[in-house]
């Protein structure tokens, strides 16, 4: 990067027309400062895939450059990315408290906790970093600890919003910083990279406390035990859990791994309150009367190992669901994620349970933590931005943010929808997007990061639709003829023991197809190969209208 | 079937918790009459699986005593299965014009449309097959020409509603035959099946008349052309495209296949006016003002092929989408389709195009063809059956139609809630449900019937997820030992090029272990193969966190 001639420049590496794995840096002159370094999870047309991390190819050729990491809060598309980024790049992170002990979880998982340094903030943190000044303010979002991030830099301030919405009664008592918003407006903000999530819809998301009321309510109506599901990471809301179950004398008990650890971590760094006797074990559940129970577990979005899943097919170890309890879904589920749940609550009500489920805001059970279109007005209102870029979303939820900006006042040619990679450079108070930097999706599968590519993927794609079927061939060396063979294995294209006929063909196929070859003096393996693949390939697809994946193995004695 | 214990049987093959697939039966003493036969498309985890039909194996071994097959309308869930039960079965049918026209279409393409009796019938058909008399209803839906069947047996009525809602303002004044529900309930109704699809929805659904007036308006709007997608079957919202094409003075164009068909069938048929000069090719549609053209086209669920996204590609031949075209989406995403339309309605964002999009009625564009809960207890209250059995629809769907049943009066422990198979029978008008008969999915995989069992997928889903190694070994008969391999082939693992040291690696361990089994004189094939496996398994999980299926193969020279 000709750092001459573009004073400052941001980018993203993730995050932008996609929703998740995101990663945003600032640069300005030698210096550049991260911000999250999310992972997001594969749609099912990736086979295989455990998750996708940014490519931080630029990252790494600059790496003399980097000041930090700056994580706005503990969400897995802001932290996914973590240890996968330090293995390669060893870089001081700043977050907020929350945010660091769920990022030491990871650490910790992949034995890096002790060569990172971390560095606790807070909104009122002011940090220098080169050229760059970093200031906070305090957002409000599904998660505790959340922070809005301002880089002032030599050429003007840049203003990241991370993930937000405007709670103005939130649980905690932890508002908005909209004061300090107000005053980066007034002083002057050159850019504005605000979050989309929400763009498509209408009005202002309710208030999380809404959510206790209604908690609260169900608790109260409820006979037997009730069951709540909901994110592990939403502190907020398994606060109001617990002061549901407090207010109706029932004890909690929590179901799942990632339940269990997220709330030790928020209790032990003071995020959250529950009286020790609260507490029971998931093996004493079933010792109390069922209407001093509550159980508070993982799998609100249809996850098939998580505890509601298997509490649905009673399939959880010390836990029943008995016929007149309660299960609540505290939770929408996630596109994608629509047929997974719907499977639970069939299988809640053939237990008998009542079911509280609904999407959106329906039920009253669950609130969006991502601002609407009122409270993006509002962001853009208060920051008065020169230049704007939406980020945090699919582009047709960019395109919804854009329009709200124009229609508050943001100049149109000043507003840059970009893609992953795109650089916004600003110098003399004048934008242009005119370069690329690389960036992509990095695909982790096991302990791969980056080895499965798109021919990989083409392959399973192909055997998981068709399966495949092999085809061994022994050629004698000196008599230039078939001494063994043809043998086929079929896997995933038929059961060989009910299409022996079928397959008793295709070595006929493959005999005079070698034999013709032979006859006419072609011996090399390539040609036989793709002989054996296309007469096979056409036979099969004309008795079966399939087409597996023909692996033709030529050994030669 | 013991006939003279259990005089009337009712019974689903399909269309019970699940959506789709519909086929259920009435069977008096030794007269059977089925109805409808539909398909299911599969869900994801069903690997390369085409089409998922019921299994008739109690109609085949019962098929003296079936006396015709009912279709109550057009749809793929009541239809799609019929080419393959006709291939077994050689049965009569009976069905509206409409209805018959588009299985028609579906025989044609299996060669089976001379052999099969076709019977047109009309709401106001009487039918005697041996001892059922039946009788018919006109019901509302998003399809023409819908039926609602009465079967009148000795025992008693049966009603069955087929797919319905109640829309009083219906577009071509085909109304719901209300009056003859009435009479079917003042008579006395044994027993009622009723359709369950919106059971979760309150309230009423909105009269299709209302989309009409919603796309006028938005045609009257456009400045460009107009694209707008819906269901092909869906012929009233066509007429009503249609209507508003001619009123704001725009020429037709249709596009997709399954567009083209239902349209010249429902013309030829009379369910569809449309003036001659109004339709255009696609050839011709750059060739007019962008403000006289409107495109309607399939594709609205975001199918990979079909016309809309190959617009949104801008890969559709003869039409382009401009800046400033609208495309209206007269549809809801059906659950597990989201993610594809949203790939769509982005692509279509970054063409420039103003899209109106949604879920539900949220545009205006588009109403539900299945009644919602005011509908169901409307039919439930006109009825006033005895017995009720709720049908089409997952677990929860019935359940809460139940819930619906019991508050206007039907008796909780005279309410069915059945799983497919189970079989009602009704003697002296008591009702019980003690039998099964067999009852499943039968998969469609090419031209193969059934043939694709768990085995087969389970394999597809291991090759999927993991891909395959293939390893070779050839051994010498007399001197017991390696004489050519191990190679190793890689399909969806790791790309062999990149992976040469890992690969090598496994080629190492295989000999090790070969050699190993053989100076203990073990020779079986079986056992040696079953070591390759689990040394190599073992090793590729430690390296790599993966477990690919390993296929060893053992050749004997």
């Amino acid at each position: 990067m000709n750092t001459a001639e573009h004073a400052l420049s941001i980018f993203a590496l993730g995050g932008v027309n996609e929703v998740g794995k995101n990663m945003y840096a600032v640069q300005y002159a030698d210096d550049i400062v991260v911000i999250d370094c999310g992972s997001k999870f594969p749609d099912e047309s990736l086979l295989g895939i455990d998750l996708i991390i940014p490519d931080i190819t630029y990252l790494r050729e600059n790496k003399d450059k980097i000041r930090a990491l700056i994580v706005t809060h503990g969400h897995e598309d802001h932290i996914g990315g973590i240890p996968y980024f330090l293995k390669q790049l060893n870089v001081p992170i700043y977050a907020t408290r929350l945010t660091l002990g769920l990022i030491e979880i990871k650490l910790k998982e992949h034995g890096l906790l002790r060569e990172t340094q971390l560095t606790s903030i807070d909104s009122n943190s002011n940090i220098e970093l080169g050229t760059i000044r970093l200031t906070f303010f305090k957002t409000n979002h599904s998660i505790p600890d959340c922070l809005g991030v301002a880089f002032h830099t030599p050429e003007g301030t840049v203003v990241h919003t991370g993930d937000f919405k405007f709670d103005l009664t939130p649980v905690n008592d932890q508002y908005p910083d909209i004061h300090k918003m107000a005053d980066l407006g007034k002083n002057g903000v050159l850019a504005l990279l605000s979050e989309s999530t929400n763009a498509e819809r209408p009005g202002f998301t309710p208030s999380e406390k809404l959510v206790g009321t209604h908690i609260e309510e169900a608790f109260n109506k409820a006979d037997g035990k009730v069951f709540i599901s909901t994110f592990a990471s939403n502190v907020h809301r398994v606060q109001q859990v617990v002061d549901a179950a407090i207010k109706t004398n029932r004890k909690l008990a929590l179901l799942g791994r990632s339940m269990v650890n997220v709330v030790s971590v928020a209790m032990e760094l003071g995020y959250l309150n529950i009286p020790d006797e609260m507490l029971i074990d998931a093996s004493e559940v079933h010792d109390l009367p069922a209407e001093r129970v509550a159980i508070l577990c993982t799998g609100s979005q249809g996850e098939p190992l998580a505890a509601l899943s298997r509490l649905s097919n009673s399939k959880y170890r010390q836990v029943e669901i008995f016929p007149g309890d309660t299960v609540i879904f505290s939770s929408t589920p996630i596109p994608g994620n629509e047929r997974n749940v719907a499977r639970i609550i069939d299988n809640l009500f053939l237990l008998g349970a009542k079911v509280i489920y609904g999407s959106g805001t329906a039920t009253g059970m669950h609130v969006s933590g991502h601002a609407y279109q009122e409270e993006l007005k509002l962001m853009l209102t208060l920051m008065k931005p020169k230049y704007f870029i939406p980020i945090h979303g699919e582009y047709r939820m960019l395109y919804q943010h854009r329009l709200l900006a124009e229609s508050v006042g943001v100049e149109k040619e000043n507003i840059y929808v970009v893609q992953n990679g795109d650089v916004v450079d600003i110098s003399h108070s004048n934008a242009r997007q005119t370069r690329k930097i690389p960036a992509g999706n990095i695909f982790v599968d096991g302990l791969g990061i980056g080895d499965v590519g798109d021919i990989v993927l083409r392959d399973r794609k192909l055997l998981s639709e068709e399966g495949m079927l092999i085809i061994v061939i022994t050629l004698s060396k000196s008599e230039n003829k078939i001494v063994s063979g043809p043998d086929t294995i079929s896997r995933g294209f038929v059961y060989a023991r009910q299409s022996e006929e079928l397959l008793n063909d295709v070595n006929e196929i493959v005999t005079k197809t070698i034999n013709k070859l032979q006859k006419e003096n072609v011996t090399q393996w390539k040609i036989m190969k793709q002989n054996v693949k296309e007469s096979v390939g056409k036979f099969l697809y004309a008795q079966t209208k399939r087409r597996p994946m023909i692996v033709p193995i030529i050994i030669e004695v």
